[in-house]
């Protein structure tokens, strides 16, 4: 797990993506421990900022970290009507909550993260994610957030699930059960958005998780974004809405590029919002036909 | 440059992607030799499937190579309004031709490689890239791009250039003396497209191909496609159309799904084109506006 070697860390996942590496070179070891959850490092890398590892995987890059953050924030936050009130399940990094709280029509955002290192930690050496933290819309719960979702009911409008890859603590929340309990978080018309791995590896998980979506999901639909720092160099979303007419590929509130820019949105457009679900023909026939 | 250690490859290349390195698990080095031009390796992977791997860069595996060869292929002839003559200029493993001969308004299909030694290789060890060769439509030349292109004028409908990084034989390929000889050797509304980086790498870069063909096209735009196995896991393609009225996101040709299904494309799409054009915020302002 710990694969830092000549100076390079090499992310090798036997059981995710048997048979190839993304490596980076190490400017330094900053910090490792092992939590009462998973193992934690950072690193500095040469090329990409500071790295957030967990359990031997590069949860994020300060190069290319705004692409997934702002992905999972605004897809789901720009197809709900008025996303008042939003809850985020994982992000311990505090990028999810860094973009939500942009978002003009969010009132309140509540976050439940299981492990507490994983904040504490990105608010000493990722300053420029664990800012989002600071924003008074947040609230952080420390604590499980499948456990979270069974105490809530029927109060929010939007959540999202920014969780680390489905070995380890986030394996729950891949599993139908936990789509079962979000449905009976949100209110009418919500939307879920959950980090959704890579049409490249497992299709078949991405079609099992949407199928357990699908069953207290009226629309269910897969997205994408470019990130160069995961595994095969994207990441997918499954999300689900409540809303039986939702068209996903067409953001219900639309900006122009001129408001895009004055959210200091880098990546999100609502063009980038469109084009996310596009997805190759295989793809396409293999989710949804 | 021989980069197999502990049995895995890593493509390191310090000058286009310092600090990041992808690295795929090897059953067997089929093959290595240095042609005139370039050192060529052929290796089995544990994951990927066939290998195709010139000076240290992977150029294709069998896995992944459907989305490049099929989009740089598929995104200018449906741009085309009637591309009967089109001009692969590299390629030498067979993929683009045998995605162009698909294509229903094609007729003649010329294309020139520098190295014949990689054609044979292809033939021999990637028969299912390889066999692009065989079609009658194509007729092949071993030969100088460039060159070629000076010998020919007002030909081709459209000239696709699948050559290797700006390092080494194809770096004159990204030249705007390149973009301009390739005017010439269109027909009017001609359209060109070519292998184009990645926008995490060197977007500067980029700019300037896109300047250099926007000297001598039209209409100049850039797309992308996923593919794994190259740096960033994705490759973007510099397109330019002679007509001043080109809108790239729209195919001039729209293929129902089920003609995808027919033309056996897996990864292209109609959809697929429009959302290939959609870049990420950042990217759309520094090449565009």
């Amino acid at each position: 797990m710990d694969l830092i070697s000549n100076g390079w860390f090499s992310e090798v996942q036997n059981e995710l993506w048997p048979g190839q590496s993304f490596s980076l070179k190490v400017k330094k070891v900053l910090h490792k421990e092992d939590s009462k959850f998973q193992n934690i490092q950072i690193v500095e890398t040469e090329n990409y900022g500071m790295c957030l590892i967990l359990d031997g995987i590069i949860q994020c890059t300060l190069r290319d970290e705004f692409s997934y953050q702002e992905m999972i924030s605004f897809l789901p936050l720009c197809l709900h009507p008025n996303p008042k009130k939003v809850l985020i399940v994982g992000g311990g990094d505090g990028g999810v909550a860094r973009e939500v709280v942009k978002h003009p029509q969010v009132e309140e955002v509540h976050q439940v993260e299981i492990d507490d290192r994983v904040v504490e930690l990105s608010k000493q050496y990722l300053p420029s994610m664990a800012c989002g933290f600071e924003n008074p819309k947040l609230k952080l719960t420390i604590g499980d957030g499948f456990e979270y979702m069974k105490n809530h009911s029927n109060e929010f409008d939007v959540i999202i699930t920014d969780s680390s890859d489905p070995v380890g603590p986030a394996v729950s929340l891949f599993q139908e059960s936990y789509y079962e309990l979000m449905k009976n978080a949100l209110k009418d018309g919500g939307i879920v958005c959950s980090q959704g791995g890579s049409f490249w590896l497992d299709i078949a998980h991405i079609k099992k998780t949407m199928d357990g979506c699908g069953q207290h999901f009226a629309k269910v639909a897969y997205a994408v974004t470019s990130v160069p720092s995961y595994p095969c160099g994207h990441i997918g979303f499954v999300i689900g809405s409540l809303n039986k007419n939702q068209v996903f590929k067409t953001p219900t509130k639309k900006f122009e590029n001129s408001e895009i820019d004055s959210l200091n949105l880098k990546y999100y457009s609502s063009e980038v919002h469109a084009s996310a679900f596009a997805l190759p023909r295989w793809v396409e026939k293999h989710l949804y036909e």
